[in-house]
């Protein structure tokens, strides 16, 4: 990789203060997988009791540890648990290879803590087709174990990281039958970022008490609202996972009644996904695309992608531009529904188009006014019925191209 | 727009000597649409008798001059025709005030050379959403059937540009039963290429004498193999418009049986296609993507476009880099069948992946020799059945950027 890219002009101010969960404990090591430095693996022990949940890239394409992640998801086990996770080095398109490396890392993981294979979940990000040099990571494993902290995360946070330019952090706290849970997360992702999960490694505990099979629910449709949701650059990881352990350690149980908990849970997966869209790569615009009166959900969901990965689009906010009918090109070629006739266009609060033509009202200054913000907010009305969808992005600029020409991911 | 764009590294040394079509006259005009010192204006007047066969996008924002286009066609007149092309504003998404414009021009056209107004075919290229200035045009109406000479094409493909860096232009002269007929054809199109018809506008003319119905098969068929499988951006225009005019002029009738003349046909659309790909914005280098073994030929070309579309292929081609883990993700995020432990994947003649993983001879200094090249060649085999499917892209680079977030098309 040629150097590190600077930090994103829409990175936070600061990494957030993330609280302790209870039934979780965290450790890092610099294991030397690809990087110098710097960490690079991160050991998560999980107590006895823990419900994991996990959503997947559906990419046909997929790597060792995801498979074998998905395989083990389920298993409901009852022992203790762990995630051991790498970068560097994604162990994806390593055939034979990248298999046992896999199983190599995740046996001495289940060693080293005492606990059963089938309950270490592994994840791998950075260089794909390249040989995982495992054994750097088993060497770290008995530092590792002999470092577990529950205050660890935010060092987690930063082991995970591969061409992101900040750590991703996000929390909250909510109320269940008058008792207080915690949830806290840590993301990766910074490019081929694109829906069917990002290529984003994310990783969430609570403290709650949760059935696996209704954790799993609640994440599944929580991610196909917030990590669904956004792209960078269409383009889709051979690596995505999103892990939540449900510890337990509060001694409060949550079941699929308690919105108040879904929506928090679903508060801390969208301000991670807006995170790893605001550190996408080159990103100097977080941009949020709302679709209405499109005729079904699906449908407006397609047109939202369609205008958030077309590259026009992103060019033209890159520089500025309110150039509304790249709007109208990317839903036109989007093969949903739509008339031109009935389209309507906002950038903010400034209407540019009104059923198919430039809307009366329209103002070049005020439209400029808000391009030039760090946060766009494109709003399109399809006039044909009730659906909608919102999906996040980017823009995409010289830096986007600096990182990628040169970086081999 | 900022400034004209340097003339791209692809280009060809010259413009090429496109032969004189019997039954065909051209015209050129500077009549400030928006471009100033320049001609922005074509007219080519098509003898009476002359066959017209069109494919268009299938946007859903199509322009008014392509729903004028696609009305006529088919129509069948047998009186002169002319094709009336504007460059500066593609009347796209501008009301019923498009249509009227569109109607302004061609009637004007049809009174100025004494011809049916539904045998005048009209385009329009440039900014979207702006109210074509027509006045512009009908103003130079008598200047343009004044001036109307058998030599004009090179003119004609210089009037219709955008931000082209050349103008572009192909022939081909095939023996039908002994007696030769000519095909001469000129195009436009760099950014918002895609699949269904690129950001294009292309015209071609042949001497030959085609029933209608017969040019339209052959046009069709020759424009999937061709014009249909070049990308530059993934962007589709509301524009795209390729007319085909046969003049019968050559006294040659030809049918479908004529497959020399339907190859000879393909190869100046291919021809063209080509040209509009190596002068794609910011273009430095040509890139073929010939996909075998695939479950389906539909399949093939999925994951062809796939692959041509990627950001992160296009950025790795950029930047020389034989990042081949780039196509294995592209490939995976298709959708269309693949199994990853039978993929195999070549850069030019050497094999970087063999059923899943580095091809043992894989050697990094041969690749990246040939990456260095302006010719990329990229082959994917599935290893699944016998689809394939061959398409054409270029990179993407920083000049894309820089002409995109200026240039308001």
């Amino acid at each position: 990789m040629g150097g590190t890219p600077p930090l994103s002009p829409l990175a936070p101010a600061a990494f957030p203060d993330l609280p302790v969960i209870g039934g979780v404990e965290f450790a890092t090591a610099q294991a030397g997988v690809k990087y110098k430095g710097r960490t690079d693996v991160m050991l998560a022990r999980l107590a006895p009791g823990t419900s994991v949940a996990g959503v997947f890239t559906r990419s046909a394409t997929r790597s060792a540890p995801v498979l074998d992640c998905q395989a083990k998801i389920g298993g409901d086990g009852t022992g203790a648990a762990a995630i051991i996770v790498n970068s560097g080095n994604s162990n994806a398109f390593t055939g034979r290879n990248g298999v046992e490396s896999t199983r190599a890392v995740t046996t001495a993981a289940a060693k080293a803590l005492g606990i059963e294979e089938s309950r270490v979940f592994s994840s791998s990000t950075g260089v794909i087709g390249e040989p995982l040099p495992h054994d750097r990571i088993t060497a770290k494993m008995a530092e590792l174990s002999g470092a577990l902290d529950a205050g660890g995360i935010a060092a987690a946070a930063r082991a995970i990281m591969t061409t992101d330019t900040y750590p991703k952090g996000a929390a909250a706290e909510v109320s269940v039958g008058g008792q207080v849970v915690k949830i806290a997360g840590i993301a990766k992702g910074s490019g081929m970022i694109a829906p069917d999960m990002a290529t984003m490694l994310v990783y969430i505990f609570t403290d709650a008490a949760i059935d696996r099979p209704v954790l799993q629910s609640m994440v599944s449709a929580n991610a196909d609202l917030t990590f669904n949701c956004i792209t960078v650059d269409s383009d889709t990881s051979t690596s995505d996972t999103l892990l939540c352990a449900a510890t337990g350690a509060s001694g409060v149980r949550v079941t699929e009644k308690d919105t108040a908990f879904i929506d928090a849970l679903r508060g801390v997966m969208l301000d991670l996904a807006h995170q790893v869209v605001k550190d996408g790569e080159g990103a100097t615009k977080f941009v949020q695309i709302a679709v209405t009166g499109a005729a079904s959900d699906a449908d407006a969901r397609v047109h939202a992608m369609s205008i958030a990965n077309s590259p026009l689009v992103k060019t033209a906010i890159a520089g500025e531009d309110a150039n509304w009918g790249r709007i109208v090109m990317a839903v036109g070629k989007s093969g949903a529904a739509a008339d031109r006739d009935l389209l309507s266009i906002w950038f903010g609060d400034e209407q540019v188009a009104d059923k198919g033509w430039r809307a009366p009202s329209y103002s070049e200054e005020a439209c400029a006014a808000h391009m030039k913000g760090e946060e766009i907010d494109i709003r399109v009305d399809l006039g044909l019925g009730g659906g909608t969808a919102t999906v996040w992005t980017c823009d995409l600029t010289h830096g986007y191209i600096s990182i990628n020409a040169d970086y081999r991911s």
